[in-house]
């Protein structure tokens, strides 16, 4: 009865030159029926009066949602539509075409039931509150597109609020892809995480779980910069999330510019939009390690980057080794319902980026650091791992 | 990768003996992607970098949102679990089924998708916070099960709040469908509307707006009854909802009890858990229409009701005359949809009444006053002569 392509207005035809239009006409999701209802026998299991049994049934045992409802395999993807892909604050209706995109990878690569919310308020207590009291339906919350620092705040609080997994997948969703990704490229070069001295440059979502989980998985030294340069203690103009950074991070001591802190340095990771010379990224060490992961502009251009650089990684799909978070987020809720976590731990973190390293096995090359998000072991093997680690460390419900 | 069956605890496997429990088993619908991603290209058009061209065109022009997104086709379902069925106040998990439920007739009977959100919080502002915040994602709001008198305010002020439909389906789907079968069961006793003198036991959600939408649609006059008594502007105990009521009910001026009421009167209809004794059914005047609408219970046995009533209908499926909502909120937010309507006015929920009424057509006898659920033309009429009231509303974006 509903024809998508039914209403083209003059405003729609005008993009049709552009395939990543027509393409979405009508969004890229819809919510479909497992069960199918033939006649008034189905309608009275599936609906009244069958399904009053059912409700009442986890009324007396509050653990049966997770049997009888679509909760244990639903994940919401919120977002207040502040830091979308690079586009920066474009409100929530803008950021929707992206929601949309996230839940079609996490059906299509793990069979998690995803539902985009797009959320009109962005105070940290609003956001909290509000997905705390639509969490009933859902097994987890990715939050997704959220700027920092409202991110961390967010994250922690609703965390506290919620029995269900919260994971802010431009956090941890790129720190795992990116912890994966240095494990094989210093295996690849003949070193450990614990041998490389890196900079990570950008100190937002991105940047502060990329350092957070590489200091966790045991990296030797990482140097911070964000766009007032290097993120050290006796800088007056921390946030708290910085701060505890700053005391983490550095034990050389390095001062100065990020100039300063590439010259010697064994890894370059870039989450922000910044461009970083030729000269600067010849001063690093030998087998160098270069992640420009900026989109669409890497802060390094890669053919650049390749003649100073051992391996290199970008976040594009045109280049080798693309650092993409697909690789990690379906893997990790796949894993997280299937023993309905409570919450994400760092060892699950951890667990999934040792899962997406490992994938590519015997395939290992310089220019082969991590899977194809084509290759579906992909998320058998992270949802393995994560369920693992989720018994592990007590918060499976199974 | 995800096996709906593969884990089945004793506490499920207790409740295989009921056909609802394994058919509710992991839950009743899915969020399905509509469009396929295959490879690098297809993830570069639905997910970054294409995405984000749509992104930006939605930023540029908000009405694009209407066009690339699934907001124009989708639904919330809003409960706070406190009026669920004849359960009760069962509180928002173990409401999910039945919202579950809605949803899978939403896209059964209207291509509709529909989002199951259900809420931890009661009190009304904080209820209307919540869905105001997460609107953007939908086209309409559903609201279902909330209790008395709460419903009324939280759906006025949700209206106020946000632009697209907001429609409380256990008032105004109700009310569409007793009003289409009224409709038709005064003409097939040679009547019409303005003849009868109805009686309407129980003044929640579905007393109040059966009420008001008969009155809308030229009813001769009506007398409500809720627990204490008729609903007169005499009691001192009405809420403001009652009050308005009684200012435009029984302009006969009975007063007693609801067997006063029903002394001579044309149509009982019951939307409580009441008991009317045979003698009261049989005081009705000739060709009574007896609309018993309780569940399970209705509040007069068929077969008595049967002895002394021209017309019988029930909420049961298992007897002829079935008033079930089905016949309504599909069609009505399909309609609504399709011209992107910002909320259900009168004239459309008549319009909605008109169409059920209609669908009926030649088949109309005292034992078929209302379409089967399964007929496909139901919903498809109920959308087009919605979608034209919207219009001539003034209330519809297309």
């Amino acid at each position: 009865m509903h024809d998508k392509s039914s209403v083209v207005s003059d405003k729609v035809a005008a993009h049709s030159g552009d395939p990543a239009f027509p393409l979405h006409h009508g969004g890229k999701i819809e919510v479909r029926p497992t069960v199918r209802i033939r006649d008034n026998e189905g309608l009275s299991l599936a609906y009244t009066p069958g399904v009053a049994r059912v409700s009442q049934a986890i009324a007396d045992d509050p653990e049966l949602v997770h049997d009888f409802t679509w909760k244990s395999n639903t994940v919401a993807v919120v977002t207040d539509g502040t830091a979308v892909l690079g586009l920066g604050d474009i409100g929530p209706e803008a950021s929707l075409p992206v929601m949309e995109g996230k839940a079609l990878l996490f059906k299509e690569f793990a069979d998690v039931d995803a539902v985009p919310i797009a959320l009109t308020c962005t105070a940290v207590d609003e956001v909290v509150d509000t997905v705390a009291r639509i969490a009933p339906a859902f097994g987890g919350v990715n939050l997704e597109d959220i700027a920092a620092p409202r991110c961390f705040e967010i994250e922690a609080k609703l965390q506290e609020r919620i029995d269900i997994p919260v994971f802010h997948d431009d956090q941890h969703g790129t720190a795992i892809v990116v912890t994966a990704a240095l494990m094989n490229a210093a295996e690849v070069t003949g070193r450990t995480l614990a041998d490389l001295r890196a900079v990570v440059s950008g100190a937002g979502a991105a940047g502060v779980a990329v350092t957070n989980m590489l200091l966790d998985s045991g990296i030797g030294d990482i140097v911070v910069a964000d766009s007032r340069g290097l993120v050290t203690a006796d800088r007056g103009d921390l946030t708290p999330v910085k701060q505890s950074l700053a005391e983490r991070t550095n034990r050389a001591g390095i001062t100065g510019t990020i100039e300063d802190a590439m010259r010697g340095a064994d890894v370059f990771i870039g989450v922000s939009a910044g461009h970083v010379p030729e000269p600067v990224v010849a001063s690093m060490a030998p087998q160098a390690i270069v992640f420009a992961l900026a989109n669409p502009t890497p802060e390094i251009d890669p053919a650049v980057a390749q003649r100073h650089a051992s391996v290199v990684a970008t976040g594009r799909s045109d280049f080798p080794n693309q650092i993409n978070n697909v690789l990690a987020f379906p893997g990790v809720f796949r894993g997280a319902l299937d023993v309905r976590a409570t919450r994400i731990t760092p060892r699950m973190k951890v667990a999934a980026a040792e899962a997406v390293a490992g994938v590519v096995g015997p395939d290992l090359s310089p220019t082969m650091i991590v899977p194809s998000p084509f290759n579906p072991r992909v998320a058998v093997e992270v949802a393995g791992r994560v369920a693992a680690a989720a018994r592990a460390d007590g918060v499976a419900r199974l």
